[in-house]
């Protein structure tokens, strides 16, 4: 069995792969019912919000279209906040739905800087909304949300945060943040296979949902309101994916997510440490790193493709590349979710044998 | 095991369920450009067409507003033949997005008569599309699409099919009828869980595509088509459902279409037969009723509601009751996909010891 250290889909423990093969049930029948509104209160849990929450079905980006529909109108003025690919779909999203677009695009590996975000907003009194990737997967970054949110906040603005592969993994406190709208998905710290995706609305979020005008339907937070009243979903889920959530919601609160955080720093933490004892360096502002992705520079005669190609040939290990203008130039360690210690020292000692067989020579 | 006869999800084969819990990888690898391809062809088979086909990760629904965006700008006229539920959430879809919709709606129970999609063509021959539902799912009625994309094409308008419920139960040649863009779900006659949506796309539909101005992102068929090429879908895709799907359509196309489709046709038959014998009657305008779910009328005092309720606890077959104003009025039994003759038996049996129980008598 090969080792996915992608950064999403992530390996999934048995128990939540057993769950996905159970047979169908109906999707608005007692059962399911029983199981939505369960899954639905756990995951506040891990969101640490008491806001309305809702599972949707579709891949991260289109919860991250959700999010847009549900609270701009065409014409609203949005200050995007990207360090990366992720941050860059958002805004591009935004903007295909008519969304007036101010970047604020910090140099990929760099955090954003919350100084710069609050100028921003100074400098456009008129923004309704800041978007902010919470973790950035194509350069291993995790902003401090913590400080943009307060300025976020400060200021009166709506906040809408992409917390795809952070939430479950790195601390996040919705409520205690400000956060109004979070989107997450299941593939990610989750350890379940894709197809669902979560989001969060907060009372603000709900009076700008009011005046919005953006058209939404398949993604309508109104419409998931309403059918989960009925303890549905408007449309027909991914029922076995829900069988697998409902099976690592129970193993997430079971550890505790406050441990969990801390074995991601510490898995994080190792990596880094590891990957920098060979010799490479990480991508990131180190300040700012990812516990949950690791992105590695390309250095000294290193073939990326070649290393990739040789890790999942001699030793089963699947890695990510770069994306975008990144191809090529750094590759990528997804440590989030279902990770041991002793799978990343198995994965540093396959590095440490690989890298000079794919031109390394620091 | 609950005996699951309601329009969708349908129950799955043992095989299909297995493969769901095969363990993740990468959806930016080999093995899953392997399977993408593969699927896609296979998929292509049951579709009959040489058109460009696209696996979208979401419910039907999702797929019927894919169809709306990326053919249609705000201000263009559709006419949306709507005989039921489904129809009529599609003329939703397209009025949220702006279309000018006008209506054509039939009496629940009927079908659309291709003569009044005729006359209402030319009462506004600047419509752009018409969009039609092959197999209403709410009422039980299959159209007579072959006659209806005659009419259709022969006025040189774009058509836009929902085969949701019939595609590979009910013989759909997409190339043979000119269909341009036809969408479909992995929870029903494919014998998958809820989670994958298909559709395809004419040259005609291509070329509406690129005038096309309605937002679109996560639904772009461009974006899809860029992505394939590559042996990719654009955002992380339901890996687990396309482990299913990519076995159902093995059996699938083992067994043959056209066997399939006659399959289905003695199982429709046998169920209203059976039905009927009982003294119940068809909902449907029995000229059209559909082979892959048949809705029967309440009558002679039967409390549907009751007779649900019974049919699980005492029998463990669920059945499906009637949606929106037909709640209380009708119940609907699926039998599409994975079911048999003797299933069909059982389930004749049990709603004639049920009946009398559930306060019906003749």
């Amino acid at each position: 069995m090969a080792q996915l250290r992608i950064p999403g889909p992530t390996p999934c423990p048995p128990e939540v792969l057993q769950a996905m093969s159970w047979p169908m049930i109906n999707h608005r029948g007692p059962e399911y019912k029983k199981m939505l509104f369960d899954v639905t209160d756990k995951l506040k849990e891990v969101f640490q919000t008491k806001n309305d929450l809702y599972i949707l079905t579709g891949s991260g980006t289109g919860a991250l279209e959700a999010a847009v529909v549900n609270v701009l109108s065409p014409g609203d003025k949005v200050l995007s906040v990207s360090i990366g690919v992720f941050g860059d779909r958002w805004a591009s999203i935004a903007k295909t739905f008519g969304a007036d677009v101010i970047n604020l695009n910090a140099e990929w590996g760099k955090a954003a800087d919350p100084e710069a975000v609050k100028d921003a907003i100074k400098a456009n009194p008129d923004i309704k909304a800041v978007m902010v990737t919470h973790n950035e997967t194509s350069t291993g970054v995790t902003n401090d949300l913590e400080v943009i949110s307060k300025v976020v906040k400060d200021a009166g603005k709506l906040l809408m945060v992409d917390a795809i592969s952070s939430l479950s993994s790195i601390d996040l406190p919705v409520d205690k943040w400000g956060c109004d709208v979070v989107v997450t998905g299941s593939q990610k710290g989750w350890m379940v296979p894709p197809g669902l995706a979560m989001a969060s609305i907060s009372p603000e979020g709900w009076e700008a949902f009011e005046k919005a005008t953006m058209p939404r339907f398949y993604w309508d937070f109104g419409k998931a309101e309403s059918y989960l009243q009925k303890g549905q979903n408007p449309w027909t889920p991914a029922i076995s994916v829900m069988f697998g959530l409902s099976v690592a919601m129970d193993m997430i609160l079971k550890k505790g997510i406050q441990q969990i955080f801390n074995e991601q720093k510490r898995i994080g933490q190792m990596t880094r440490d590891g990957v920098k004892a060979l010799g490479l360096s990480i991508f990131a502002d180190e300040k700012y790193a990812s516990n949950t992705v690791s992105a590695i520079a390309g250095s000294h005669g290193l073939d990326i493709g070649k290393l990739r190609q040789l890790m999942q040939s001699e030793h089963e290990i699947v890695l990510a590349g770069g994306q975008q203008s990144m191809d090529g130039k750094i590759f990528r360690i997804g440590h989030l979710g279902l990770v041991s210690e002793q799978e990343i020292e198995e994965l540093l000692a396959a590095l440490k044998e690989t890298l000079p067989k794919a031109g390394f020579s620091p």
